[in-house]
């Protein structure tokens, strides 16, 4: 039974992230498949850090963790913890949309809410709904949305920003459910192990790398240009100092494909030849419709194979 | 006398850069020029998004803010402020070897040290120094820099990670000087003010914008290339989600040249025409002997002329 | 009034571009206009070469000459002549449809047809006709399309491949009009004189240069690139060996818009610095609604003011 | 024992390069490999048309006709003839140097020239000598290099502007050898065959296509670009026009490299997909070290299949 290693304690996001990605079969184990999820091990971490550091050192299989948040765009240590040291792949990704229970300790009512434990974040993805609803409560600050449901049930604050699932586990009564400033609030989690053979190509994909590339001009647009000429969608560019020296990056691209389609191969080869380095981060399914390789290209690979037996 | 809002109180590095900004006559009023600093009136905020406010609400002249670190990226509230709202205009930059001083309430022994008050960005990046010097102390959050050495001052905590402006300020005993994990350390700043005719162009010039772009394949590819067909050096680019919908972005940035040289002019034009929304960040002075425009530029021009007159 | 050498003699379809040059007041002398034509002197040459040859010398002001045709492609010596010696500047074109007038002696009967005079490049776009109408004819080459006319008249042959004009003027029969083998045969001529101001524009005009690029990969795509990311329409390009080396070329780009278009004046200039040579052949107009500046272009240039004036 | 036609009769530049294809052991016939030349039967034709109809129609196993002289350039009729109707392949190349040879009726003296038998391409590149050595003479246009010399021989000229081999069967006495009035005069030559298996990659290959591209701004730019960013080198473009309507042409394009060539096949594909018809004329050997794919395209391909096996 695979160990996954996830940002704890039990009821985050994360948490409900993995518990999806293991209902969908998306865990490549043996046996998982869409409709038989195999049964997995989750193991707490105090941070995103710390869960790749478990998938690093093999204390763990696999970990999930948040990669983008619509509204505060990139996770930056999982962007950056990908980019460097041992390599890592991602093999799935889900997609939840964001929003908070606010719950209180049993029979309190809300006039009496005084505090508020809320992770940072979260604090800030519902500031306007707290100024409106308990204006007079003060913040106190928990180290995880599950956290802060935690904080309540030990007594340390009337309130908390938290999750439905943490809310549920510690019995807390529901003050107020899908609680978001902005609408749209979505983050993408992805489930990263060590390098293997990418899941098969379903024809809706995604493939991911990190490149690093030499100090010429023109260097990131020819890059890019090995995706355009080939048609090839790109859903993210993201920079990143490299941390030696201003001014000095590196760009994480996302784009539509799986390596075993032939324009993503070839993009991919041409990147490797072009960059000063190319990390790969993967090819995965997306669950969407979005990445079938267009069939001119089938066509054109079987026009290139008559051309070569001599039978145009 | 100019109001020049910032992030304080009295002895943040930003209050330093301002300083160094006022002293190498970057403001743009009256009298300013290299050597003849003009005095300025310094506004204390609590926060980078306060400081730009004061721009927008015309209670401050110009704000001075971060804008990237050599090891953590963009200052991200000050690129999304940038990118959103009234629109505002860089006018000068400065860049600062970033390093802490560790400063003590008078006469305190290093052994005595219990609490360590710290700006939690700093605090990072004096992690491994503290684990290593003062192991046995704990950390206790301050809102800035200098009100970590404030905190000491007034007996909350028994040293702080600050700057030396800030120690020499509340007269602490100074411990250590020029700490910092990492070496290479640095992060610039930059004076914003509402929009106006640019500084002018010096030959070492750099300019900003932010680009919005149709939802078209190969739209970004084709951005940069209206800058590397020019042989405009792009100095930075950052990707930011536009908070509406996953997946789309603003783009950041920033390259050599002036809006004067006629290859910036250019490409800001096409640039102009190509995208759905070009936001233009200003054209300012960088000090370094990067950005004049090829010579072969100015005898193209010449030679475009005579054809127009018919005396080639 | 100004002298015009043209391949004679008089009847050529070169003498019938010219005048029609002449009534739509295309050629650049003072009073000449869209109705209002000036009287021109024509100088009959026996070649293409030798009329721009009397430009080049002085002798003529203009010469009108065949430049491009829908069935035979460039017509090679007018290209060569204008990339090498003495700059030459197009001023004015005008395109014909080419069809023959197939000519006799008065009152021959065509089954007594035994010969027929033709200039050989006319010859062969007849090539059918002939075959089916005259199959027992022997052509015998004549110096022109007007010469064929004037073999006929002086009895060395008993037919001609011809000008309508010729035939009229030489007094001969007319066996049939409008003969050609491939429809849609046309010619394209073109004015050309010393260098001098280019016709003013005209919302609908051409642009033409000849290129030498340096001696690296993609440099011709480079210096296409410069047309195509300003949306400027190319509408011919065509090679010619440098006569120095095999595998050297100099490429002739037609494009649409007038070199004080901005696109255009922008892509000249980088043209200028990005080749060994840039030889510019002219704007002038086509009479077809087909080059507009593109409307956004003026108002980016507006936008691109406004940022210089500080008040965008 | 292939049979091959070619511009006759015997003696002409055209038969000197087949018999040099032959001996190179370039036709790709059983037996045939460098240093073991197979036998073939020369099939003399009246023009490169009637060369190439020879092979379409299964007359002539393989057509050798000139394709580009460094100072004409392309020969048109033989590209006029690849890009239209059944299909054909190109298998091998040979360039020759041309210079002429002056030759006489035997024992007759310079100064008793009168008539200079010259096939009209071959007067054009001897001119200057004539005007200069024999001032005096007439020309008498031949059908061939060799039809020159066959004049002399039948008494219809005094001189002949022939080729050494031609000179020699027809036993004329030599004037002058080597004369040619521009330096670097150079033709090269192509063998022709049906659609077949290409030569087997040697490293120093050719290949060559004839674009149609979609009707759509930057087409062109586009297809190149296909080429440029894998870094093809690009040897040869022509432009000829479609003969339908004016503006609108095909485009020959010579690159380095063999459809084997990972790039090149790559390149192909994507032309294939790119272009509204893309004919393959061939991938043949060029004897010059000049196409050996970049060792990076091997090391790029080794890395992709370990990445997809899970093996980085």
């Amino acid at each position: 039974m695979p160990g996954i290693a996830y940002l704890g304690p039990e009821g985050t996001f994360t948490e409900a992230a993995l518990r999806a990605i293991e209902a969908d079969g998306l865990i490549p184990v043996n046996g998982a498949a869409p409709g038989r999820p195999a049964p997995v091990a989750p193991i707490t971490k105090d941070s995103t850090d710390a869960a790749l550091a478990a998938v690093r050192s093999g204390e763990a299989d696999f970990a999930c963790v948040p990669i983008e948040n619509s509204i505060e765009g990139s996770v930056l240590p999982t962007l950056d913890s990908l980019a460097e040291g041992t390599p890592l792949q991602i093999y799935a990704e889900l997609t939840l949309d964001v929003s908070f229970t606010i719950a209180t300790r049993p029979q309190l009512d809300r006039t009496q809410v005084r505090t508020v434990a809320a992770f940072p974040v979260a604090a800030a993805q519902v500031k306007r709904w707290l100024a409106e609803h308990l204006p007079e409560s003060q913040l106190v600050p928990a180290n995880s949305n599950a956290a802060a449901a935690q904080d309540v049930a030990a007594g340390r604050a009337d309130a908390a920003v938290t999750t439905a699932l943490a809310a549920a586990r510690y019995r807390l009564d529901e003050l107020a459910a899908g609680v978001v400033d902005e609408a749209n609030a979505r983050t993408r989690f992805v489930l990263i192990g060590p390098p293997g053979p990418p899941p098969a190509r379903t024809g809706a994909d995604r493939t991911s790398v990190v490149l690093r590339l030499h100090n010429v001009p023109g260097a990131l647009v020819s890059a890019m240009t090995e995706l355009s000429i080939r048609d090839i969608d790109l859903t993210r560019i993201e920079s990143r100092p490299t941390r030696t020296e201003m001014g000095t990056y590196v760009f994480f691209l996302d784009f539509v494909g799986h390596i075993d389609d032939e324009p993503v191969a070839e993009a991919l080869r041409a990147l490797h030849r072009r960059c000063a380095d190319l990390r790969y981060l993967g090819s995965w399914p997306t669950g969407a419709l979005a990445g079938a390789a267009p069939p001119a290209f089938d066509e054109a690979s079987a026009w290139l194979r008559r051309l070569r037996d001599g039978t145009p």
